[in-house]
């Protein structure tokens, strides 16, 4: 039993620097915090979980995990798609889901500061009290946290027009590794000016490093003024894949900009009907949703020409939605479509993201991979972006099924790199995506990223096994 | 004479990897690429100078220097205006002005590929042809190479409203140092796709390192469509500097978003008049240029906000110039402005960026500097931002105005951070601003840093001095 009495001597020196009731030690609930939504990836068992309330609990508690040598995995909400809030074995799982607090709104400057913990919907909504927009919306927007949002630079719908997480993070609080050999030091990084050029950009590094090089534990955000008029919606019916694929092609080769781009196949729009009911075509091979919110005229005169461009790509039918309730439950079956096919089965997701001008053949090969594998692949993408989600549906207990559809995971990351894109868009690396990255960088780009984290994560404390393995 | 002995052994190296026509070594030309616009910043007497015309002569160089430690100062065009270009002594300065070519121009991917040497306006003229814009636009557009607005990630007028240089880098080709200990490997970096999050951000770190990381050989650039529409100017006039600021924090806070938001002193409007005699009035004590670029009924709107915000914060008048010819010599007296005070004496540039709502009382304190220290001050500013630049102006050859202006300048950056602000906006840190920047970041930062210089360049070679100093 010498492994539970090093276990028990460990958790004793944690619970000497956080209060008890923080630390979570029973077997019963550490499952619940081992692992996101990621499927198949593999996911360790915690010595314990840190149910943080302040930046100087986790520096205490990272100082005394540097001393034991004790792993550290963050964690926000968990919804993380590709296995980077697993644990491993023996490590402190630091959940910061209770740091939740919107710390401060400023108004004359577009500035919010908020702890990691705050739920994106939740951030978006304090600010808009102020007339203010926190533009970064992934479809998970309603359960996941800014400081998961921060470490995956998670994208989401409307950042084909407004731009990605990283895009908004002007500054953050991190607790760091090295180079120091001060594990445990709280640090500053980054600005609060709209400009600023002192120094390398640390924070765009921690963004979207996983949790690999530290805990973030305040992040300071930009804002933009919220849009007052209603979006217009564009919807069209397509009667393959390749013929949207067309479509979006053509929308970006016309210079037109909607805020957001979004294709649903029919799998995912009849998952979500079966569900929720919302009366939504489920004839057409794909839909195309697109948003437009230039204002006045110059909006009607997009949403025109972008249901033009469906029409001359080939639509069965193309239109600007004049029905905002209409609108509204064709984005809401896109947010919803991941939710509706994970219903019925485990779901493997993609993240690939190409140039918009290789989506048709992308959405192509997606086809044919489906096929000689016989895989059941669903396709929901930020395809005005070239980031396709193709998701890829086993019965569950199926054992040649799920390892038909990890082969077919793999044929769709070569195809992507082969099309000049990349394994991930906007979901992080994690886990399941390493081998893919691996394939994707040049040499002598992982060469730098690997000195990169031994340089901030000496002990190779922070997150282990995530992104570069 | 052992020194000039060690020179020519080391010159001969390098002629055996580089054709001699392009490593120039006479002295009387290399002091003409000893160094930038920076006043007042130490330059040192390179060795030679490589004026490079291919990826592999550089790695070539590169090699050569590693193994010889020859220090390496990268150069485009030498307009930085912090000593970020300047030589030290015995290095080879590789000059990358003529790897100016634009390589590719992708309309379906809205992507530009280009060498380092290409000059910024060159590029938007040859993106315009395919009617695409690229919108980073510091006021040396006309001779600023790419290369160099990467390395010190260049701002400018639009990127109020567009962004700056970083947010418009996809991915880069750089000849690199460690940390495979491979000085003159020539690696990829970043990516293609419109999004990607496979590794770490490599690329945002390379952009505004100011090459103190490697050599960066090619860019692929994010592009954008071009606004079909002529912009709508607005301008304001005010009797004090600090209404002009008023007005600036106004527009912000009523959530009014020009392209751009200028201002200029009445020493700028003066000294740009009394060169090019634009016709420009020259009695206020500052003006206000902003630039609406929303097209239709929408740009009107936001116009007529723009002025009345600077109306209801004290403006003697406000007015949109109805006169295209006009207006476009309006933002020419801005691009003017420092130039024409160069003319009439050496001008030492400030870069401060401090939170908007900062901005009247950081214009008070620059009037307050300047009376403090009896020091001539011009203020131009990309305002919007909470970007100043004070221009510290001295008679040639005082000694006394030059000391009274150096230390006025340290009391500006002390300032600039006390409210909250950065002591460089765009411009970089270079020489001048490195122990501005100490003071402004936490240690633990700086410690970061330094950290990752001395991995991704285990020899120091990259530039030594700059930045981190």
């Amino acid at each position: 039993m010498q492994t539970s009495v090093d276990e028990s001597v460990l958790i004793g020196r944690l619970r000497e620097v956080v209060p008890g009731e923080r630390l979570v030690t029973d077997p019963d609930l550490l499952g619940g915090f081992s692992r996101d939504e990621a499927e198949w990836a593999p996911a360790g068992r915690p010595l314990a979980v840190l149910r943080a309330q302040s930046t100087e609990e986790i520096a205490a508690a990272v100082r005394v995990c540097a001393q034991n040598r004790i792993p550290v995995v963050p964690r926000g909400a968990g919804t993380g798609l590709s296995g980077g809030a697993n644990a491993v074995d023996g490590c402190l799982v630091i959940d910061v889901s209770r740091m939740n607090a919107v710390l401060e709104i400023d108004t004359d400057n577009l500035v919010a500061v908020v702890q990691p913990g705050v739920v994106n919907d939740d951030l978006k909504r304090a600010v808009a009290e102020h007339g203010l927009w926190y533009p970064p919306d992934p479809a998970s927007a309603p359960w996941s946290t800014i400081g998961g949002n921060v470490s995956t630079n998670a994208g989401g719908l409307c950042c084909l027009k407004y731009g990605v997480t990283r895009d908004y993070v002007l500054g953050m609080e991190v607790v760091m590794g090295g180079p120091a050999g001060e594990y445990g030091r709280i640090v500053r990084i980054g600005r609060r000016t709209t400009k600023g050029v002192a120094g390398y950009d640390l924070t765009g590094l921690f963004v979207g490093s996983e949790g690999t090089f530290g805990i973030v534990t305040e992040i300071t955000l930009k804002l933009r003024p919220a849009i007052s008029e209603p979006p217009r919606t564009v919807v069209g019916a397509f009667a393959s894949l390749v013929a949207a694929g067309e479509a979006i092609a053509l929308v970006t080769r016309r210079g037109l900009q909607p805020a957001a781009l979004e294709l649903l196949d029919r799998e995912c729009i009849r998952a979500v009907e079966e569900w929720k009911h919302l009366g939504i075509e489920t004839e057409a091979a794909a839909l195309l949703l697109a948003r437009v919110d230039l204002p006045g005229e110059a909006g009607d005169a997009e949403a025109s020409a972008t249901a033009a461009a469906f029409t001359d790509a080939g639509a069965l039918w193309a239109q600007q939605s004049t029905d905002e309730v209409e609108a509204e439950a064709l984005f809401e079956a896109r947010r919803l479509a991941y939710p509706a096919l994970e219903r019925l089965m485990p779901v493997l997701t993609e993240d690939v993201c190409v140039p918009r001008s290789a989506v048709p053949r992308m959405l192509a090969v997606i086809e044919e991979i489906a096929a000689r594998h016989g895989v059941r692949i669903a396709t929901i993408a930020h395809a005005g972006d070239g980031n396709l989600h193709p998701l890829l549906l086993t019965p569950p207990g199926d054992d040649d099924a799920r390892i038909a559809a990890q082969a077919a995971f793999e044929d769709l990351l070569d195809a992507a790199i082969g099309l000049g894109g990349t394994v991930t868009g906007e979901h992080g690396v994690g886990l399941l995506k390493r081998s893919g990255m691996n394939k994707e960088l040049d040499p002598g780009a992982l060469a730098m990223q690997r000195a990169i984290k031994a340089t901030l994560d000496p002990l190779g404390l922070f997150n282990p096994g995530k992104v570069i393995g």
